[in-house]
């Protein structure tokens, strides 16, 4: 098993990973980490998944960390592997995932070389971990890895980033002991608590925007309480890392994405309790529109952050207005837009409207949903509050492509829930070769790709920018035909089966007999403009 | 054209590039880059490339510039635009190509607010730019662009990268005054010369080794004239950036890639002249194997680096021998390796050595040959020694899937020119959507996948640290079967059409025939162990 009778180095991390529960890894593994590979072949427990692309194993890792609640590892080579993997590390840092990264690196003897992999690791991962460390002696790498481990599971989930030497992954290792105990997330004084209560009895329009676990299943209950107690507005952040939806849980609507539209959404009232979520800002500057969204006429009260215990902040929220009785003082303002379904005319063409309620009103109990649908899904996902219950996955960071590779994650962590992908054209190109990684691994999902022939945002930030007929050039970024992609062929190449569709009725039966079978399937579902 | 009356920032970079002879921009823009686009649509002559994803824009970027012998531009969107191409911007590094990055970032004055896509973009952009500035006044930014220009075209190239705040785009620009001429390379001093010329002339056996300007056109004469009256060892660097090769050029042997090859070939020579090249290193460090191939028993002489006037140092030296008269001192070591084409019986199953036996045997005059084949052509490109005068390029940098970016940039540099693409299929995953630019723009790039139907390197390496019989978990993370990649489908699906080969009449009949069309074509060329 080694050559030192004892274990080496990678031995050593690959037991303080199973140790500490961790039981999957994303790899696209090269020279500097065949000892992490023979170790993960020797031992029992870890399952390796490859994918062919490390942006794939990073957002795997992401809709893995949000879905299990604990941090999977990634095996990534050397500063161009991990490279590839940092947009989605990007997304999973915004998410607040927990990830662990293994980075392999040159043999210390060998780094002052400048071998042609040479790079500057840690400037390259120091953006997106919240948690760095060389390894630096081979027996205290499990040492390190449970270091990375406690310092990734911070709830929700942080990232760890550990640079492992192949000099020392081959030196001897020393078995870890037992993985002391995570800490818990800090507890909201009571006075927050007080505040955020005195707030919604004084008779003012108010809406607690929800974050992080406030979106979660156990918050549901108090959050429909104090509505009930106050007729609060409820109000998720516009991207959210993971929202418990669906029939039976509470109302909740979205942010809207354009600052014109999420504006006039929080100017309606005077109190906004953020819980769980940071102060929304626009995701970009416009000019003529402030960065944050709250105004200075407004009154914010932090009720807990996205890293605090917002369950049991909100639990405590809703008893104490139990206690003083409650009463409606706030003015129902926020009824979530009509979710009513579409009359869906059969055979009738495509647009995202119509393809957002069609998978809504299909979706399974207990289904998964991965919304990377951009300009196609963004205008349309109250939809799913009326759909079966469900978690509703949401890309938080902006790095696009996310979508697929983070729908892997969340079918291993979860391989008894469907998960339904709704995946942008444009961003899905970035990680096609997730598709391949679905088929090998035999994961139930769904994929429908959103065919708009193009990077439509572009085009409508065009417009915004006052550009209305664009020329040649201008045009030649925002679209994606000439040629057309067809991504039937693209999908079953890579070993997914596909069916193209652009109607409502071909959506509704290719979706509704492809729900009953198991493994991945594509639907590339071409769109008219609304 | 802009609301100042007069032009704004990005209007401003645009005519900068022009004016310093930039035609071409390799680009996926998204909303903070909307004033750029809005520029190249509206100032004519720089041509926008769309590509899929970011990598395809940098690896792009490298081809182009080691063909062009100028910068092209890239437009990438805020961090984790840019970290998508890092991995590729670091093979352009070392492959020395001139590269200028426009990086959009967020306003000025919308930082502060952590919006979604906010990262430290200098942190990713360091360890992979020899120039990185952040625009900070709009009357400056063409300025910085030109300083950009100037920094990147320190010869052969370097990597220059302006990141540029939205709200300088838009604000008003200033027109750059005409571009400074560009400094020359360091002249080598004559004392380096005559140590160079001492050294060949004293009788012990000596090889040059080559690197960056060292294997272009200009330096082959002079190459020819020193071994002609020395007889000195001519070896080329392992993974040059770009080798003008082929017939009627002087025979010259290439670097292995393994250490223990490679230091054998060293090893026969008292005296190693480094010309372009530096000191080789192993590519990754193995036990029991030095880093550096030169030993403390063999002599050294710098005769000039990759950045020095190689070609000038190569001419002054052959002159110098020349009015020396010159002796065959040293013992002809070298010969490269039979390079008699094999004897290609019709119908034979393909290996990495017939096919890449046939590619050289049919390659035409005047040809660009991208060889990112691993494995299976590592130890056969000295067939390329008996082909048709070509440019061969490699990958310095060891960030795998540039084959099919860096063919990009290299025929839009070179449009008369037909590129012939090596590509392993496990690596060209990484970036298959190369394939839907090459199609887009019709680029006349004929890619043959090396389909070996794995991470083949992974094995070897496997082999090399002991393992003879990995278990099923170490096998799932080297073998890409299962499903099998079917990069016909793939490649028609992505606009480029395709054809499976399986044996060498196959592969020969396609591509004689391909050859003679214009356009992008893919050969899926299925490949036996040798």
């Amino acid at each position: 098993m080694t050559e030192f009778g004892g274990i080496n180095g990678a031995e050593s991390i690959i037991r303080a990973a199973l140790l500490s529960g961790l039981d999957t890894c994303f790899a696209n593994p090269g020279t500097t980490e065949i000892p992490l590979v023979r170790a993960l072949d020797e031992i029992e427990g870890v399952r390796p998944v490859l994918c062919l692309f490390e942006g794939v194993c990073t957002g795997a890792a992401d809709g893995y960390g949000r879905m299990a609640n604990r941090p999977a590892l990634t095996l990534l080579h050397l500063g161009p592997g991990l490279a590839n993997g940092v947009a989605y590390l990007h997304d999973a840092r915004r998410a607040r995932s927990p990830v662990v990264n293994l980075i392999g690196e040159h043999a210390t003897w060998h780094q002052a070389a400048d071998a042609p992999l040479q790079s500057d690791i840690e400037s390259l991962a120091r953006p997106v971990s919240a948690w760095l460390r060389r390894g630096a002696v081979s027996t205290e790498l499990a040492r390190d890895l449970q270091d990375a481990i406690i310092a990734a599971s911070v709830k929700p989930g942080r990232i760890s980033t550990l640079i492992l030497p192949h000099d020392l992954l081959i030196a001897p290792g020393l078995l870890p002991g037992a993985p002391p105990r995570l800490p818990d997330p800090p507890r909201i004084c009571s006075e927050r608590i007080a505040t955020a209560r005195d707030a919604l009895l004084n008779g003012s329009p108010a809406a607690i925007l929800l974050g992080s676990h406030a979106l979660r299943e156990r918050a549901q209950p108090a959050l429909a309480r104090i509505r009930e107690l106050t007729g609060v507005g409820l109000i998720a952040e516009a991207f959210p890392a993971r929202w418990e939806r669906g029939l039976g849980r509470p109302a909740i609507s979205r942010l809207p994405y354009f600052p014109e539209m999420a504006v006039p959404v929080l100017a309606r009232y005077q109190t906004i309790i953020l819980a769980g979520a940071p102060s929304p800002v626009s995701f970009f500057g416009y000019p003529g529109t402030p960065s944050h969204y709250i105004t200075a006429d407004q009154q914010t009260i932090d009720l807990a952050g996205p890293e605090d215990d917002v369950e049991t902040a909100l639990e405590e929220l809703a008893e104490s207005l139990q206690v003083r009785g409650g009463k409606s003082s706030s003015p129902a303002l926020d009824k979530p837009s009509s979710t009513d379904f579409p009359s869906l005319d059969p055979d009738r063409p495509l647009t995202g409207r119509r393809m957002t309620a069609i998978v809504a009103a299909l979706l399974p109990p207990g289904a998964i949903v991965m919304d990377e649908g951009h300009t196609s899904t963004g205008a349309h996902t109250a939809y799913f509050q009326q759909a079966a219950p469900h978690s509703y996955l949401t890309q938080p960071g902006g790095a696009i492509g996310l979508g697929m590779p983070c729908a892997i994650g969340a079918a291993i962590a979860c391989p008894d829930r469907p998960v339904v992908t709704l995946q942008a054209d444009g961003s899905g190109m970035y990680t096609v070769q997730s598709l391949w990684t679905m088929a090998r691994e035999g994961l139930n999902i769904k994929t429908i790709i959103c065919n708009n022939s193009g990077y439509q945002i572009v085009g409508i930030e065009m417009l915004r920018a006052g550009v209305t007929s664009p020329g040649g050039r201008a045009r030649s970024l925002m679209d994606v035909v000439g040629p057309q992609i067809d991504w039937v062929g693209v999908s079953k190449g890579l070993g997914v089966p596909a069916v193209r569709v652009e109607t409502t009725t071909q959506l509704a039966d290719v979706l509704r007999r492809e729900l009953l079978e198991p493994g991945p399937f594509l639907i590339d579902a071409v769109l008219e403009k609304e």
